[in-house]
């Protein structure tokens, strides 16, 4: 993700992107609805459009036809010349690009919301590529302060030196919502009215900000990803063991060494072996089972954000 | 189903199934470790045999390939003559009643046990056709005292004139132990040792049947099924509404004429207009979206189930 260009301008092409994942049921429901009343999305300054990024996996209330949409937004599949056998949701990312961007060009949209569910207890998460993107920082500040009895983590997925590879990597900056838990396939009302608060806010957000109004410094507190870790296996690869009922749904809680993380079919208890404090995220997550991943290991941190300053005035049209 | 023959023998013959949705994990881990470690289902004077229903499914981590498996077994289905295009779950279903059944007939297995998940929060479920089956009712009543501070709900699901479509139809007598909320594709710890437990209790119960153990007469209480209600839908089919909060997780709570059950994406609620109290079940089931149903309405009933005599003794081995 490239990051806003200077000076700073009015954000005017804002995208709200549901069904990325078509079995994560709080965006597509949301998306459709808005494709046929996008009212709720316009805001004076600008109107965010509407996206369901994957029809043909949401149909068949799958994540995805033939591969992770969100993992298709390199510069490999995005560039390589078309095939018809390409996976489908290469394809579509490649329409998607051109619709949102093209990635990291002058083009691109300005802002890309990607609205997405685990069933993880992961309560209301903000993921972000990495701290570096200011104005997608101070968006996250905004929203926890929106509700601030409930807990509202930030999320910082992007390993170093790994290439971007989500949907809201092709605009100039960008956020996923990850709401949860919520089984995959279900709509929740709670989680529904929540993502839509949250949209709502979001869009606020940028209304104040495309208004002239400046935002001051502040210490931002996050969760990192440092790496993921599997499930107990047996040779042949099907599971032999399953989450700790003493992790299981204690996302965002710290992990310390010597505490259990799985329990063995045949009755044992595997236990954390590292040498320090971690903060395990998608514990338990369904979409993962198939990548080897139980739950990822976070490192928690605080970093300074720098004030994001106001817009000056636009000048007056011409007489 | 057919009743258990007259006079009573002793159960031999028993399968414990998992996998008959490929997505509900509690089974489908279960039945895989059982297949790799069978002694957990043996008692004294019978094994249990575990059985994986649909391996295809299971793979690919989906409720079903081509159909319902858990609607296949019908004798429509059972007695046609197989072809090459039929669907996956039909062909498994005729060698499922060919391993466990005939359907109906005397060589049939004695006792099935499928293990099923929900994304309802229906808790400890048992499922019966309905309460003619005075095996399975006295089974039923053997679980609830096993934990009788956790609730343990009899659920009836044969409508009036319907025919047997489950895979513990095939058996001469059968439950399904339905564990819920579980999310699809994920394996919980917590319900994993519940499913676990109750199998370990229903075997224990066809022992001391088996041992010549009579058990007296009681009063049931259980949930049975009248109909089922759809979600609101736009004119395209899509959700135009979601299970209202008042409603979600409420399984086998009283639901009274005049109280909402859906909340519509536009804002407005949906209120239950029947005439008279309901208990829904399976409120939100991810699986049950594609069928049109977004809970059933049962009624609960209470009935006397006659004491279950005991065997009488094996006649001692000639010398």
């Amino acid at each position: 993700m490239c990051s806003r260009p200077e000076p700073p301008e009015p954000l005017r092409r804002v995208a709200v992107v549901g069904g990325t994942h078509g079995n994560e049921m709080s965006g597509v429901c949301l998306a459709r609805y808005w494709l046929r009343a996008p009212g709720e999305l316009q805001r004076p300054s600008f109107s965010a459009v509407p996206v369901l990024a994957n029809p043909a996996a949401t149909a068949a209330c799958r994540r995805y036809v033939d591969c992770d949409l969100n993992r298709a937004f390199t510069s490999a599949f995005l560039t390589a010349r078309a095939h018809p056998d390409d996976p489908y949701e290469v394809t579509r990312a490649r329409e998607l690009n051109q619709l949102l961007g093209p990635k990291a060009s002058g083009q691109a949209f300005d802002f890309v919301l990607d609205l997405h569910n685990t069933t993880a207890s992961m309560g209301t998460c903000l993921v972000a590529e990495s701290s570096h993107d200011v104005f997608a920082m101070h968006l996250c500040h905004h929203l926890q302060l929106q509700s601030p009895e409930l807990p509202c983590r930030v999320f910082l997925y992007q390993l170093p030196g790994e290439e971007s590879y989500s949907v809201h990597s092709v605009a100039k900056s960008g956020l996923g919502l990850e709401l949860g838990p919520q089984p995959q396939g279900v709509l929740r009302a709670d989680l529904l009215a929540r993502m839509r608060a949250l949209v709502a806010a979001a869009l606020d957000f940028i209304q104040l900000f495309n208004q002239g109004t400046a935002f001051p410094a502040f210490e931002m507190e996050a969760y990192r990803k440092v790496s993921s870790v599997d499930f107990p296996r047996t040779e042949t690869g099907d599971l032999a063991g399953t989450v700790h009922p003493q992790l299981q749904d204690r996302d965002f809680e710290p992990l310390r060494p010597g505490a259990p993380i799985f329990q063995m079919f045949g009755g044992k208890d595997v236990l954390y072996e590292g040498e320090s404090t971690v903060y395990p995220v998608f514990i338990n997550e369904a979409a993962y089972y198939e990548k080897g991943i139980a739950f990822f290991q976070t490192e928690k941190l605080t970093f300074s954000v720098p004030a994001l300053p106001g817009l000056a005035p636009a000048p007056s049209p011409a007489p």
